[in-house]
């Protein structure tokens, strides 16, 4: 449930409102050097913050190490890393609790916990979480890097596209006027894997990939390689013809999977992000006390183009399934 | 690896010319009347056999059940169904060997189990191994129908665009003209889920319907509601609207999932499948014995559009992980 | 590694003289009312405080609720509890390390983790860490009361055997005499389960029970029912016999479980605990600064017999073993 | 449930009395050399045969490879190892029903899986199924023997009391003479395991084993090293003296685990084993049909000592758990 991974593996908790988020890694190898610098990069990004578009909330993004870390580097036991929740604002959530939020878990979550849940700001289901995932993708890169897997693995995610638009600055422009959230692509490529990470029958690169990818909230679909385009291709166009012993292929339709196992070529995949829930926009939304649909607007600051930020997201899920589909490569060949 | 689920588990196995493939389902209830004629529709709609384009090799379909059955019915115990190979063509496969197929896992398959894979016919990577997920189906779609969920359960996927044309037998026409394979789009409803059921963080029903269809070879995509087209959407536009204390909504384009749980709409997700990897064409790859790029060309019968075979293999995956998640709410609910 | 369980899943992290020590719960059924205060009883006991013999240290085992709990009731998403390390004494750490202490896991993990473990009082090993247990525990055993199981589930488990004697007090006072430390038998009862619960073919109720127990420090053997007895029992002795259609028996030579699977009676088992590794009294060790087999005294305040603090984290495990097992059961049976 | 092991992973079906019963190993490694011929040894020593005291149903222990080799080699795809039940002699189970035979699961799995199981001769909890665990030890054997671990790894397990006497031979002639069954207890050592396998905090060697232990039925109590005798030492007695820097010890009470983990000593643990439920002295049972206790007599061919089958299970799943351990150590280590 909150789980993921077989030897590198993730344990997620906490929300919005609460304590803290954190993460626990389980199976993290020992002498990973590990401080709170070596977050910074990522978790600035992921704030999104220089871009207009983006929330203007100033989350204290630092990492905590509760476990896992000594001198600095990582022990080889479980490494938990915790981000306390300080900058929280008072809202009235009880009254917003008669209102779901159209495109938001609220619905569904009190009806799954019968009421209980921690309704505060999404609660568990809250975008915060994502803060923990670029963590372990921060440890998952050091971890690769620091393994003797024959190249540099280097990730690279942007958004290719933003409310229909290429040029993104333009397309936050236009949703700061009609005051309306906007979607977007984001592209993930990675180089530098080597053949054969991935496993038949279900634990295919892309079945692993996507399962880390559609945890991130927002994410309604992802395409390898060429994707949905393949749909009106035929079997010659999209054969990656293999050039000589080493795998090396003349194209990359196949987006470096082939039978569920990377084949050596660059990683290729794209995922669409929905427009921001929370739109300035007014909406309607059923209300339990009143037993009626009512117009609704949400309070509070939040990203009018939530996609600016899912691409750090991107490469941190993608470099903890990578290094879990190695580690079980290496598990396999058993070199004690 | 080879095993999906966590109390509705599967864990497959075989290969296309060896002995049998095969599935074992564990966590199975006891008490689910079946039989060999149960298999039948399922395993027919796999053939896509009708359908000019779909390949005439005579697979004898025939569920054995090994384990887990006893008087026509589930025992509780593990349940284990097999498909012998017996119409296996003698071919040259070890001159086939030479020539890694162009958009196949031979290659990778060689580099990753050190020329130790059962090369004959895809071996395990092959969509032979498919049988025994539409087997498993079967299975769940029976458990789904005698638990008490509310409403029936049903499903329907089907192919809705082959070769970019959403009138499929034109399609195939044309693939059969132009001798070269063609891919699609297959388009997946299931009507009568509950609400509540997924589990954040990281075994959303997205996660988990995607991992599972992603085992199925040639599936390159995979988009829920509006998908893709939500990224040139609003908020406003994509939100759906609660309109009573059901949780009905207005619209439905979410696909049935907020937050990564069901809603209680419609699930709806679709695939793309591209063109069959094995096309009449002639193309080139490298040859290992004549370190050369050279003309090849695809040798038996095989389908032109594998697209036609998806859709019950989709229900399949699909009633499996529903199955899975649907125990994982009522385990933790803990209604012993 | 540090998890265990399939629904109701724990996840456990910390070192001794790090952060703090804690624990994960995931798959907890919301609507749970949880406080501090209930934790007090089982954290009291675990302290083995009042009986001489243990050691005089005040850990501050306040639990802190991280995550997953909600005005006082659990929500369904994960419960993490910390036990932050306040109490931490400042001892000569790096001397220590020199000197592997004979019966801890001193040499094992620096050799396992290359030495970046974290060596300070015995690190992710310490015993510390079962306060995490006994807090699962309490959860784990609210839940089961929360669950309509047909009878209430009673634990209780007691040290029945210390250096030997069944006078523990006498035994504690003779291993204070002598300076040396003892080990000692505990067993554990537990009543009202129902019938069903544990699974075959690796899940069976004693796997499960003796996978969780032997996470607890120190213990070395368990034995269900009769136990090693049994080794010179004949079958005519040793057989359970039925008297009535609801599986009543006339005795428990099975401790409660049959084939596996609880059978309706009291589950009784026994564990032995190895003397505490850390005796006053002087012992040889190899020492890798001189080289040498050289003398050895440990220093600090020690339990002189561990076992005392045993029977909580005995029942602790049990309990969450058994709500584990109720909910595959549960899940099995599909009833949502 | 009936799946066991992180990589090198089991999925155990199959019942005695229907096709067959059968194992799929997921994780093992392609290349490893394989033939009927390497079962040989290990199936004949399960029989147990050439002792009085078993059974002399004549079982065709031929295992048959259903997927996973090729060419005498494996693949690394799932090995599926099935033995056909071709022996099976008629007996009228339907009458055998209404008594459930004390000592067996009959009554528990009637009751958990509502009168679905396939109550022929155990069903699925016959002991035929340790065949498949003993298959699944010849191929973890070899598989680490392949593996450059340092040393070779030898496994001993040998019956060492039965019915109270050291001496076999003797005790099974009392039994033929007083007509009733005894148990036994059956001792385990392993050289050449290096140090450093096993995982805490859930996953200790210690844990492991005796989760795999406690699926051979018949088997209720476990001690590793000294085990139930240290709860009469001290810890001056009890721990073992490091004597060099390879962490050589001067004696093996911890029976070769320190902290959960290998600690490159010998490892020993004894486990005992029930009398065979199945005794020809006539009981007593409760009768569903008459709804009274009666005397009751089993029927038919069995061991009067199953103990004496046990040794090679017993070295099977240790090879099973040691070769899951040795592949999670050095997945971590990503040796890729």
């Amino acid at each position: 449930m909150n789980s993921f991974g077989r030897i590198f593996r993730l344990n997620i908790f906490g929300e919005s409102h609460g304590q803290a988020v954190g993460i626990t890694i389980d199976g993290c190898p020992p002498g990973i050097s590990l401080t709170e610098e070596d977050f910074k990069t990522d978790l600035e990004r992921r704030k999104g913050g220089i871009q207009k578009g983006t929330t203007t909330r100033k989350e204290e993004d630092t990492p905590v190490f509760m476990s896992g870390v000594f001198n600095n580097f990582t022990t080889g036991a479980p490494l938990t890393i915790t981000f306390p929740n300080n900058n929280i604002r008072s809202v009235d959530y009880e009254k917003q609790r008669a209102v779901p939020r159209p495109g938001h878990a609220d619905f569904v979550a009190s009806s799954k916990f019968n009421g209980f849940e921690d309704y505060r700001g999404g609660g568990h289901f809250s975008g915060r979480l994502t803060a923990c995932l670029v963590a372990a993708g921060v440890v998952a890169k050091k971890v690769l890097a620091s393994a003797n897997t024959g190249k540099q693995i280097v990730f690279t995610a942007k958004l290719v596209e933003a409310g229909g638009e290429a040029d993104i600055e333009k397309a936050i422009n236009k949703a700061i006027e009609s005051g309306d959230s906007i979607g977007g692509i984001v592209a993930c490529k990675v180089s530098g894997i080597p053949i054969g990470w991935g496993e038949p029958f279900f634990d295919s690169a892309e079945s692993m990939i996507s399962h880390a990818v559609f945890s991130i909230p927002a994410i309604k679909g992802i395409e390898f390689g060429d994707g949905f385009a393949a749909a009106r291709m035929t079997g010659s166009e999209h054969n990656d013809t293999y050039e000589n012993a080493e795998g090396k292929m003349m194209s990359n339709h196949s987006g470096g999977i082939s039978g569920g196992i990377t084949n050596g070529n660059e990683l290729e995949f794209r995922v669409v992000v929905k427009p921001t829930s929370s739109t300035p926009k007014e909406q309607k939304t059923y209300n339990k006390e009143t037993d009626q649909v009512e117009s609704f607007a949400v309070k509070g600051r939040h990203d009018l183009c939530i996609a600016l930020r899912v691409p750090v997201v991107l490469e941190a899920v993608t470099a903890i399934v990578l290094t879990d589909l190695a580690m079980i490569e290496s598990g396999r060949k058993l070199q004690s």
